[in-house]
């Protein structure tokens, strides 16, 4: 049997875990791959206590194997944007195929990534890069590859998935729970990348290409965190029947694309509601299907190396065929790809969470409710919460039907210049995910 | 672009689904198979009205298809068998590639169809033979190659899962629910295959033989269907945090392969127990990534023309490169598959849940756990549930560890045997799918 040789740059936690896992399951693997798999260099600046490298050339410098000779296909395992780019170019100048679990460098780089690689012949395959070990760039281009996608919506970060559900099931604070996850290596010494959403746009962004035939790009995503989010929402939600989940959303509208990632409200009863911790998963809406959900791990050592290793089979099978029986990058010829409009948050459609402290007094609710009809949004519940023994305020929940951002936008305004109400008003957004 | 010409045999639910799909969304198909894809010639015995096929070649003989010479890639749908079968054979004996939708024909037929496709090199796909749009042959093919599969467990069967749903959450009776289901088009006029278990088991094989590399063989299953199931097991199972769904389940264990279609109870946190109606999911576990599911419709025009379509995007893509380059029809050599022996339902472990009706006197209950104790099996819970007045005997529930069947039987046996218990005893396995 022929032999492909790998260079894995970077043994961290991922590089760690492919390491291992070709390792342990190389019979398996190198019967799928149609080839014997050798990892014939590591590039990595030290080494990693839970990987035993004896016998394996290691160099401390991962360029090193960027260029060389003998290798086949460079593993791009370091993160980061700067010298991972710089790392994947080199590795394709010098005639290498590459597989990344980067999501940074394929939301940020990947048209010029994907171009180099085209002109030179080369696979850059990156199942990794989104959800882990949930094989879903596979199903986006290529297991649904006869529909027309409508919308998906994911749980695509497991930190922030891992802090909302604690929040949940233990009334928890944001901060206490961040901390936690600090300490159990969930979450980054800087979480901004995790609780902002800056790692689910990437994600989604990559996801957005592969469901519309469109070239990448981070431009016009609207992206919320859940640093805001209080206790009291996640558990009002509940008792309307409602999970809050962080989610990342793309639509094909007639006006656009919708390309929105922020925390959300979704029904219990969808499947989505009940993937808890640091699980990922994925909802797929497309013409001919309907409704599919792909779920699993969404990080962690060897999830992340079970998306690399597939990867890393795919391109050992097929890098010897030619280049036109290769799945394209973005699952469409470049050629195909078309740019298209991405709406502004202010233009979605959607139902809305809206919560607010107001008088408890006859005729506070009835200016409301004429605030909301004059913009002509319909109410589908609303609900007062009655509050501890000498507060005049109470809390309002209301629970919108669907309309445009804009007219809740204004209708919050509205709402905020009510002397009858205290503080600023509080909304979140609301997807039934139902069709 | 280079055309690729696709013969169409059977134009019933899913034919019309693939024959309209594909020239609804021809232009991202093509795309994505890097190729013009041609509907040259349907085999239909008769018209379907869904469909309208005006200005395509129509035959009467399905195997004028399989026999055109202008054809590239046959895609089989009448379903059955015998025909079924001869039909394949044709076409691959005058070179043209298959996919089919036809479970029964590949758990059946499947070693002798790939051995005779590899020998003329010509692929043989099928995504859709198992669970409907979910591309999960895909994902345990490809998505899940750098893993040894632990176990899976699948909601693989539409019919069974919409009859256990609305037993479930309207507290009807199997026969009831079963009608309804025949005049919805949900169950066929002989429902048979669907809850007896057999159309499961043959999915269940087919998963089988790509998660732990085996040749296909439906020897040594163990299959019971869901018509003896009464709705106080689902109510009882509910009180106790269980949904009861009827699930294709294989393991890798040191002794043997287990392979079992039963209906199950699973803990109601678990995913698997959300997926109601129709839906079909599958759990793959696996030693690198841990837990996935996948999740979608089952069965239906065009979500199984959407997994036809992948096929064939598939196909018409990589025909052309060299057989080394494909994957192999059981993800593996031919000469890699390892025949493993089958477990006896009577050496598997697990949980279970048993019912009968014990007289309302003192003592009763400690002559019953202490045939269990004797037995070894322990017990994680026990409740006597009042019955009207009037009436000695209550109903007894007992939740087991797990415990090995063969013990499980005898204990049975014995209780059956006791004075104070009336009739025979239910019981029903438990799995609870968390590692």
């Amino acid at each position: 049997m022929r032999s492909v040789n790998i260079g894995i740059c970077g043994l961290g936690t991922v590089g760690a875990g492919v390491y291992n896992v070709l390792g342990r399951n190389s019979k398996q693997i190198n019967s799928r791959a149609n080839c014997d798999l050798v990892i014939s260099q590591v590039g990595a600046r030290r080494d990693n206590p839970n990987c035993d490298t004896n016998g394996t050339d290691v160099s401390r410098d991962i360029f090193d194997v960027a260029k060389n000779p003998d290798i086949d296909i460079v593993v791009e395992l370091i993160g980061g944007t700067d010298v991972a780019h710089k790392l994947v170019m080199t590795a394709l100048e010098n005639g290498k195929h590459v597989v990344t679990a980067n999501k940074a460098l394929i939301a940020q780089h990947g048209m010029e990534i994907f171009a180099a690689a085209e002109a030179r012949g080369l696979i850059v395959a990156y199942e990794a890069a989104v959800a882990g070990g949930i094989p879903i760039i596979k199903a986006l281009r290529e297991g649904l590859s006869g529909n027309r996608i409508n919308w998906l919506a994911g749980i695509i970060n497991g930190t922030t998935n891992f802090i909302l559900s604690e929040m949940d099931s233990k009334g928890r604070e944001f901060a206490d729970v961040l901390t936690e996850a600090q300490e159990k290596g969930y979450a980054e010494a800087d979480p901004t990348f995790d609780v902002e959403g800056i790692d689910a746009a990437h994600k989604l962004v990559i996801m957005t290409s592969l469901a519309f035939g469109m070239p990448l790009s981070l431009d016009g995503i609207y992206t919320d965190g859940i640093t805001k989010l209080e206790p009291q929402d996640v558990s009002y939600a509940r008792e309307l029947g409602y999970a809050i989940k962080h989610l990342g959303i793309t639509r094909q509208t007639g006006q656009g694309v919708e390309l929105r990632v922020h925390p959300t409200l979704v029904p219990e009863s969808c499947l989505i509601a009940g993937v808890n911790d640091v699980s990922n998963a994925v909802m797929v809406n497309a013409d001919a299907v309907g409704t599919t959900l792909f779920y699993g791990p969404g990080a962690g050592s060897e999830p992340t190396a079970s998306s690399v290793l597939a990867d890393i089979v795919d391109v050992a099978r097929t890098m010897g065929a030619g280049a036109d029986s290769w799945v394209p990058a973005l699952g469409c010829n470049t050629t195909a790809l078309q740019t298209q409009p991405i709406m502004a948050i202010q233009d979605i459609e959607t139902s809305f969470y809206i919560r607010f402290s107001a008088l408890d007094k006859p005729g506070v609710l009835s200016d409301i409710t004429g605030i909301m009809a004059n913009a002509g949004i319909s109410i589908e519940a609303i609900i007062q919460k009655e509050q501890p023994a000498g507060e005049d305020y109470v809390n309002v929940i209301i629970l919108t039907n669907v309309t445009k951002e804009k007219l809740l936008d204004a209708a919050v305004e509205h709402i905020e210049q009510l002397e009858t109400v205290r503080g600023s008003v509080t909304f979140i957004r609301v997807e039934h995910l139902d069709q």
